[in-house]
């Protein structure tokens, strides 16, 4: 269901041919009138043309229809693939009769590769056709690359639904930079375009700024948030009740969406949370775990199962963020290996390593860094370095 | 020869059984008498107490002698560390006769292991009986770690020369912040303890910061930078024809030394040298050049050769600087992927790709970046990422 849950959507996907595997490969979420909805979009200099397209779009908070094709990214393709997406999404707005200011578009696939515009036209009336209040599964499936399951959610409170749904398991990194992910999320709480922006920043934005699977900020990567308004009721405004109903429904989706995505990254065995606290700010929080999560030597160190705290130490010291060294806690599971910012000697001589080794043979660890006594804290989830990893990326164009 | 390659320095290594391997795992370079000495530490704010230590009695720029150790980095072990240090140098230098002023220390191994005091302080009076002119070569040896091979170098510039070595296989990043990567460097030219740091930071360090193997930097970096004097004649000031030869054979040295560490690098099957120019500032030619280098999807795509050039494009852009994306040229080797900050069609369609792979059938992969017409230009040194890095980092305890 996902995106399908909450009322007055209609979702849909297809196999246009535009990616090799003959896979589903064109998606469609459409609203039933012209809502509120907001866009987060990747800070990668040379952003795709559909990216620059519905940032455009979305300057109002309007959004009725975004379509999405995935096998080519319609990335560092140039005028030519501004024109695409122009074109593209123009008898998108033809096919469904809406004014093309309301139709987002989203493109992930490989760089370069210019948009197969012929498959992309030629599938638009089966698309339209296929659309459904139980298109969520079908949408979501469409939007895959190298996803090896679909990632779908959603969550319920009071009155109001949201649903979810993402793509992506490499070039992902924090900073919203996510890197070829995407991600939809919907609702049908009645909120004002005004506000939108506000539940986005606030609510998504942290959660899928956490998520970090190779450090690698993508193109493409999106986070749209639309509503139906479906629900009907009094408007949902910052304050009332239902906001906060509302934004704890995105933020249930958006925790289970991450965690779907991070489960099924690229040649990942664990999932890797770091929590940090005890920072200045909260910024320092986030660039520390963001330095733990992306390390290669931490990230291989869980991969083989040998806790190493003096990698982890090596990332915190080295992530640019000032802190007092002597400060510094850090525990693996719930395995102490360091104190007062030493390696405790119970880790080499007393079964530590033991202990901290048990924590990595399960499937999601935990690593928690303290780092004084500072409001800031943060978090950021990551996962592992694999054979497979390297195996994927070494024979896959992106 | 090497670190002994320059008049007025002799050297040792033995093996003190410190390393479980049971290799040569401590090394003395010793000079004729206190002379002027610079070095380049670690920014990790975990700095291991021999870089401490080597930093502090730098502070007059006199040196006279480096004791190395190989297999406990003595870093992440607070006090004890900080007095461990002290007693083994202190130890040095009454085994040599010197005030222990002049005597720096570098350690290398892991993290958070205490430093074996008593097999230290047992080796000692064989390592002072085997300092030897020819002792180069044995030093080289004892301060490896993982290295398969010593890394050794030397120049000559008129009538004076210069002698290197290295270790490091990983943990390796550019700022100085090298990462578990030790260099030592000597000469027998004249140069005055108020100018020998200038000839650090401005030959030696922009070298040593274009090298990144991991982008993770270790707490142990040190380069160091000792003169004997012993070639005589007039002092070697800045401006004189004299500096330039000094400057000119330390770059030789430095140059070779990298290369030499980047082919060791763990796992690597291939170098790769990004050259950025056309940058605002050389600032930010560096960070773009690193971004490249250091990103999982470039180095993945080396070594399964497969150019990818979206790849290199996503790197760019998400770099941090800012830029103009359309001035952007990418080629790898002689073949142009990337012009107007687009991929060329003909990488798809008329044998770019074809041309592109055969670049990365070589050992050494030129990347050429040019981002506008900017004076800012800068390179990085990396390497691939195999199955063999993950294989080597999941096993092995830092």
């Amino acid at each position: 269901m996902s995106v399908t849950f909450p009322h007055g959507f209609r979702a849909a996907g297809v196999t246009a041919g535009m990616k090799p595997s003959g896979r589903p490969d064109l998606g469609l979420l459409l609203g039933n009138e012209p809502r509120s909805a907001a866009g987060l979009f990747t800070t990668n200099l040379f952003a795709a043309a559909p990216v620059k397209l519905s940032r455009r779009r979305l300057g109002r908070n309007l959004a009725q229809a975004v379509v999405v094709n995935s096998g080519q990214a319609n990335a560092g393709t140039g005028i030519q693939g501004d024109r695409d997406a122009e074109a593209s999404s123009a008898a998108v707005a033809d096919a469904l009769g809406l004014d093309p200011s309301v139709v987002l578009m989203c493109s992930t696939g490989v760089i370069g590769e210019p948009l197969h515009l012929d498959e992309y036209l030629a599938a638009l009336p089966e698309l339209v056709g296929a659309l459904s209040e139980d298109g969520g599964d079908a949408f979501a499936e469409a939007i895959m690359t190298t996803d090896t399951v679909a990632k779908q959610a959603s969550a319920e409170r009071g009155p109001y639904r949201v649903g979810g749904c993402a793509k992506g398991v490499g070039m992902i990194d924090p900073d919203l930079k996510l890197a070829t992910m995407l991600a939809f999320v919907t609702t049908d709480a009645p909120i004002p375009p005004a506000d939108i922006g506000r539940l986005a920043t606030e609510v998504l934005e942290p959660r899928f700024e956490s998520l970090t699977v190779d450090g690698c900020t993508s193109t493409n990567d999106t986070v749209l948030l639309m509503s139906s308004a479906a629900a009907g009721g009094e408007l949902v405004l910052p304050g009332t009740p239902g906001w906060g109903q509302v934004a704890e429904a995105l933020d249930e989706v958006a925790a289970s969406v991450l965690l779907q995505l991070a489960a099924d990254a690229e040649g990942a065995t664990h999932v890797i949370l770091v929590e940090v606290t005890g920072a200045e700010r909260e910024g320092d929080a986030r660039v520390i775990a963001k330095a733990i999560a992306d390390s290669l030597l931490v990230k291989t160190a869980v991969f083989g199962g040998d806790p190493n705290p003096g990698r982890i130490l090596q990332a915190i010291g080295s992530s640019g963020v000032q802190f007092l060294p002597q400060l510094v806690e850090v525990s693996i599971g719930n395995v102490r290996v360091i104190l007062g910012g030493e390696i405790l000697t119970s880790y080499f001589d007393e079964g530590g390593a033991e202990a901290a080794k048990a924590v990595l043979r399960e499937h999601d660890v935990v690593l928690s860094v303290s780092v004084g006594g500072g409001p800031g804290e943060s978090r950021a989830l990551g996962v592992d370095l694999s054979h497979e990893y390297v195996k994927i990326n070494s024979e896959y164009t992106t």
